[in-house]
């Protein structure tokens, strides 16, 4: 299974609002459309994220037909749709703005279809930097995993969210891959179902032991002495350690806290956000309503019914025992050790 | 709307399953057709569950034909099989036992047709009790409810829950019929969502404000101050104040503390079990693995997938800042004070 694959001039993904019913790929040939994607959420996860918008830049390129000076006047456009899909991950303003720097040195290239070759590349760049990445977070994440470990995770930070191989879920697989005795338990993740559809679906996939609970659960098997640790995603870490995660996170770094748990975001530098000081300044994305009153199609409250629907929250970095990065694991204080690490990478 | 009426010689009680979607109604004829809609949820709510299980009682007596012998045997079994539904709510027990001492002073009487008579005599004074019992819940509760509140509550403690009114959502009733300014956020409550389907629907009926939310979400609130206090039910109280309710309440428990917001329980005093001296000794109940991979018939996670569903958590009495009786609120420390209430009322 590929979340990403690039086709040349189309980008194939999967369509992750079927899974795990269904294992159906959708290609997208305009930025429109890769635009589209994201905010339907059949792509999602901050790292797939930030690889899918660079190559909705390179599409938003290729697709073009005109004068030269309005193919910049273009490009111009295709960023701010891009940008304007999903407020939260800071992993697409990241990619967004590589793209934007590769088309700077292209600029005074003659030919256009050199500048469409050179953004596809860095597309490319930004897809292979993301798996290797991951494998670097998988290997620094497993040194903080004990040889007998019970995981709790939230929502999906795996293959799925990335372009392959995960974050949390990447750290989890590596340590599962050393022989590691790992046990996950994977939080459903209301309102979208992402740790039942995804997690636990990718985890099985994997030949790794995994238990669904309901988001619920998670305080009263931490109470029982079930879980060693937690490890999720992130969307946006900013320069203080505060963590914009899926919704819920927040709960679950108060209880892991609460019982004495370690607590562990694994995230590639691509989300961190130095330019934000702390977590009041993410914008929090709110969803549908419908997304909270409907489940396949069928009612679950009155349609009058007033909801809430935030995607995300933010955890404050005093929760947070470690960020694994694909530069190694950074300890608090965060608006220190994240810095420090960055400069030094 | 009635949870429960009682039709001379058979139960109606509305099915609590097909709520909101459709307001379809049940009628059992014996003890085993009540047993059934216990153990499948159609009635559920301690306190509820206590005033069916009454009826079945009486059912039982009035179902059976044959000898005054085999008659006292036949209500033995009846308790067996009433007793055995659901384990960890205690009104079960406690009304079962209420109608076993009726039972026991009816012994000598010649005509089974006034033993019959006198049982449903007692399961009518259990399910008056319960209303009467909600309805003083709400007075003394509304003493803690300031005059602009936002209240949270978990699963549905309602008029559905209980005969009548109800019990965390009697006091929130009662607020509102005095005048107070309140909004409610209810959480959905996974996995049956008793929360979306029962407890938002009761209020929306009722014209309290309502809003809404998914299980993980509340933690997030709390911290953005959203939240006065938190009112939930209980489906046992044990001794030292420990106390089982829907799982999440736990998870809720920790929340608020940590947030400094206080957390009450609204409970008759046919929840209090005093002959269990802490939380550990409570029974919880673990429910089919269907009802966390299945929604409305679909799969949420491959069928393979392990899941853990264990219907009740237990909070401990350091968590509650007060319990809610009939009798008046309890302070802690709870193993003085349970004691003390019951033994003046």
């Amino acid at each position: 299974m590929k979340t990403i694959e690039w086709l040349g001039r189309s980008l194939k993904v999967i369509d992750q609002t079927k899974l795990p019913a269904e294992e159906v790929y959708c290609e997208a040939k305009t930025h429109e459309e890769v635009a589209e994607l994201i905010e339907s959420m059949v792509v999602r996860g901050a790292p797939a994220i930030g690889a899918v918008v660079a190559y909705g830049y390179a599409l938003g390129a290729l697709e073009f037909q005109g004068s030269r000076e309005e193919f910049f006047a273009h490009l111009e456009n295709v960023q701010a749709r891009l940008k304007a899909t999903r407020p939260t991950a800071v992993n697409l303003s990241w990619a967004l703005r590589r793209m934007e720097d590769r088309l700077r040195e292209m600029r005074d290239a003659e030919d256009l279809e050199l500048i469409c070759a050179a953004l596809v590349d860095e597309a490319n760049a930004i897809a292979e930097d993301d798996r290797r990445m991951n494998k670097l977070i998988g290997e620094y994440g497993n040194t903080l995993v004990p040889e007998k470990a019970t995981i709790l995770t939230h929502c999906n930070a795996g293959a799925l969210a990335t372009v392959e191989y995960g974050t949390a879920l990447g750290v989890i697989r590596t340590a599962f891959e050393a022989g590691k005795t790992v046990h996950v338990y994977a939080t459903e993740t209301r309102p979208l179902l992402q740790g039942a559809r995804l997690t636990a679906w990718e985890l099985f996939k994997a030949g790794i032991p995994v238990t669904l609970i309901a988001d619920n659960m998670a305080g009263w098997l931490m109470q029982q002495d079930k879980i060693d640790l937690v490890i999720v995603g992130a969307d946006r870490v900013v320069a203080n350690g505060d963590t914009a995660n899926k919704i819920g996170t927040y709960s679950l770094a108060v209880l892991a806290h609460t019982h004495g748990i370690p607590f562990y975001v694994a995230a590639p530098t691509s989300t961190i956000d130095l330019k934000m000081r702390t977590g009041m300044e993410i914008p929090i994305e709110q969803r549908s309503d419908k997304e909270m009153r409907e489940l396949f199609g069928k009612q679950i409250t009155p349609a009058e019914i007033d909801v809430y629907n935030p995607a995300f929250d933010v955890t404050p970095a005093k929760y947070i025992t470690g960020i694994i990065t694909e530069n190694g694991i950074v300890a608090p204080p965060y608006a220190v050790n994240l810095l420090k690490m960055l400069v030094r990478s």
